[in-house]
């Protein structure tokens, strides 16, 4: 048991007791960075602020930046709206929205309980994309006290104006669906809806790369697919997008398989994405996931957490060279080693701490500057599918293997790449208000990137940003250890 | 005629050719701040951006501030709503909201069209007063294609759960009432509209230290007020609160004097604070401002822009050591010359180049310090009344005389002051949420205020502000001179 001697929270597992088993220390892992979460967010007030990024030369810029001057910028926006991307940040802004009902693995946590995720969405975009962000978590509950679809558009239709695109996030089922299409339609700004379309893009590179790991084509392989999510309703949609034959894809809910005998999916219209799957995909009306894996060469679960919810037994019925994408948070549906030792070539999670990691935060910081500097009116599927080939090609740069399918986060190419390729891809698509070439994009993407990120650092190295004193760590871990009896 | 030599601004009327009439450079200099606006508007793309206020020390923080230990964060607040105020950033984060509807001087500007004015206030909340503040301009339009007051409210509650309150700022009339006075009963956070408070309080303020430089007692004191409009209607609202005679006020709009006979107030409910004023004030039904300004001590207006709005013959029926805010934008309602040479006493506009420039930057930025430093839940009129108190304070200390009623904007102890008022009079009338001392509140507000300037100056001495270069305020001087033929 070493102490805590920095602030890279590295070497996680060498703080707790030898006694510890595996599991005990996974356990205490999690609780510890829950408890330095709680302590390092009061510690600083949260994790985003406003400043200026105009310069201020004395108290008559407040003539400029303020009365008399600034009319002419409300006179020219007037004029021409568009100019509202140049003359403000609007340009460069996204709006992170959630009714906060649905917070990563933790339900519905009240109208203000999504701040901490939103806030770090935004730290996110701005470190990694060099786009702000602001994290609004909105009241959205309608006469009878449930969120209120009509008012999450309602309320993004409004703020329009103000931003250059919108983060939909952690929206509660099915509520999600019909928000973010009716807003996909009806606004002219991007809205992205980072569970369903950033899960997606990022699962789809992941594929891509597996597959050629494994030396299978996306149109021949079966897939078996466990939750019906946004999440995998999104993935599925952009794999037949991508070549893949929806007649080998079998997705599966708590109910059994999705197919066209499916009439309680029939019956509610919130759940038309899914009733869609019903009907092109499943032919052959497979109603189990342990059924839909007996043969599979690809597993994609986005389900619950496990590690019990795949049996190693139906994964050692796969194809061979089998591909297990086991994403649930925190925990994933069976453990690597486990689907590993029962016969998979490649498995992929949502976690840090395994190889493969699928991570949205590959994807929507690169994706939404591409998009803002184009000023692109909307996203379209064929932008995201563009998203994830030159995610899943700034990993191959670097070797594939069966434990190397998507990129690292701190491999930061990443990230420009994604937003060249979405900016052209929107210019080819008819959707970008500006045009540029693919190497302006990446140039100024670049630019904008390595600019925050020194920013970041200037803000810690000049003490505006203070660095928390070691004890706090080390109390976390206390708490953390005391907690695990 | 000089060259432009530093970027401080300073000196323009040199800039102008001599041949140049008084008018004529007054005009040449707003145009010329106007392009310089403009220029600098789209040279740094907009004002204000986010950037992360917590330190980042690897890779591994993300599970700090994102998954998994985030989840902390959202259970936290879930259970104790609010503790949102202190893991995130909403306890000193202020929604700039306006519909755009009417910019400043420019009317209504479209939804975008009020971006350059919002983002100006939340440069000046960040700069002067430490707070961070997001500008967002909506689109408040019914079916009708109007501006619909219950949409701004719907849209206000909205995003309460995501900041610490609310600036409401350049709505029209009469919307602008129903909306504050909604807003107030039914939020538990401050909601400030800064058009009708703000410019309240600083008139106020001014007022307070004119009558003690003329020897006068606001219970004693005639005054006349030109427009009826949502400032002067809460001038007079909080003249009355603080010893004000209403029997001693006359106020008048477009269609003369407000008294029990305005049957056309009476009638339309939307302006009910008018019709409130119609009952107590003007006793004797004075129906013109020249009839209301024989012999009173004091006017306001606060109307439409000048110079002739106000007649010099009528300001010389005023009583002795007769006091004139003549406040309207750009232009006052008399020329501080042309009132003074008609026997005004003291005169106050709105521009910071004359003499007793009534500011509402004096007031919003430390009131909105010291009411998020408590976590108020409302700013209420004695609030206000205070704040209007330590600004008349701020420049009391400096020494009164008929050029100096109010504190100049770079006298910065008055920000710290209005705060620590501000959050006093709060805890006094039972809407803090949490206690302090008057001087840790001082303490306080000096330090993020400080540490909010210095930030800015960093970012400028690092060049990730960089500085314009001459030749773009040259151009934009030849550009004005040019439009003045």
């Amino acid at each position: 048991m070493s102490k805590i001697e920095n602030l890279k929270l590295e070497n996680l597992d060498s703080l707790f007791p030898e006694s510890f088993t595996p599991d005990q220390i996974a356990q205490g892992k999690t609780l510890f960075l829950k408890e330095v979460a709680e302590t390092m967010h009061e510690f600083y007030g949260g994790k985003m602020q406003t400043i200026p990024k105009a310069g201020y030369y004395g108290f008559n810029w407040f003539n400029v930046w303020y009365s008399p001057g600034v009319s002419r910028v409300s006179t020219e926006i007037r004029e021409n709206p568009k100019r509202s991307f140049d003359l403000s940040n609007r340009g460069n802004l996204i709006a992170v929205v959630s009714d906060s009902t649905r917070v990563l693995g933790d339900g519905d946590c009240g109208p203000s309980g999504g701040l901490g995720v939103m806030e770090g969405k935004a730290f996110l975009m701005k470190y990694l994309g060099g786009v702000d962000a602001i994290a609004l978590c909105i009241d959205a509950k309608g006469e009878d006290g449930k969120s209120d679809p009509k008012k999450i558009i309602d309320f993004v239709k409004m703020i329009q104006p103000s931003v250059g695109g919108v983060n939909l996030e952690d929206i509660s089922q099915p509520n999600c669906f019909e928000v973010l299409d009716t807003l996909r339609d009806t606004c002219d700004i991007p809205v992205w809806h980072d569970d369903a379309q950033g899960t997606g893009c990022v699962t789809l590179a992941g594929l891509i790369n597996a597959l050629k790991v494994a030396g299978k084509k996306m149109g021949d392989v079966k897939i078996a697919m466990l939750g019906a999510g946004a999440s995998n309703t999104t993935i599925a949609s952009l794999i037949i997008q991508t070549g893949g034959d929806p007649k080998k894809i079998v997705m599966c809910d708590s109910k059994g398989g999705l197919h066209a005998d499916r009439a309680d999916i029939e019956a509610n219209k919130a759940f038309y994405k899914k009733w869609e799957l019903c009907q092109s995909t499943n032919p052959n009306k497979i109603n189990s996931i342990d059924e839909a894996m007996k043969g599979a060469d690809v597993l994609i679960a986005l389900s619950r957490p496990g590690p019990d919810v795949i049996k190693p037994e139906w994964v050692s019925t796969m194809a061979d060279k089998s591909i297990c994408f086991v994403c649930a948070n925190p925990v994933p549906e069976i453990y690597p080693h486990a689907a590993k030792a029962a016969g998979a070539y490649i498995v992929a999670t949502g976690r840090g701490d395994f190889p493969n990691q699928v991570n949205n935060s590959l994807c929507f910081p690169g994706l939404l500057k591409g998009a803002l500097l184009v000023k692109a009116k909307k996203i379209t599927d064929k932008m995201a599918i563009a998203a994830a080939y030159a995610i899943a090609e700034s990993a191959e740069k670097n070797g594939l293997s069966p434990d190397y399918i998507a990129p690292l986060m701190d491999e930061t190419e990443t990230f420009r790449n994604v937003a060249k390729a979405v900016a052209l891809q929107a210019m080819e698509d008819g959707v970008a208000r500006v045009q540029m070439t693919g190497d302006e994009v990446y140039a100024q993407a670049k630019k904008e990137i390595d600019e925050s990120r020194n920013l970041t650092q200037s803000l810690m190295d000049n003490n505006f940003i203070k660095e928390p004193p070691l004890e706090m760590l080390e109390d976390c871990l206390e708490k953390a250890i005391a907690q695990m009896g």
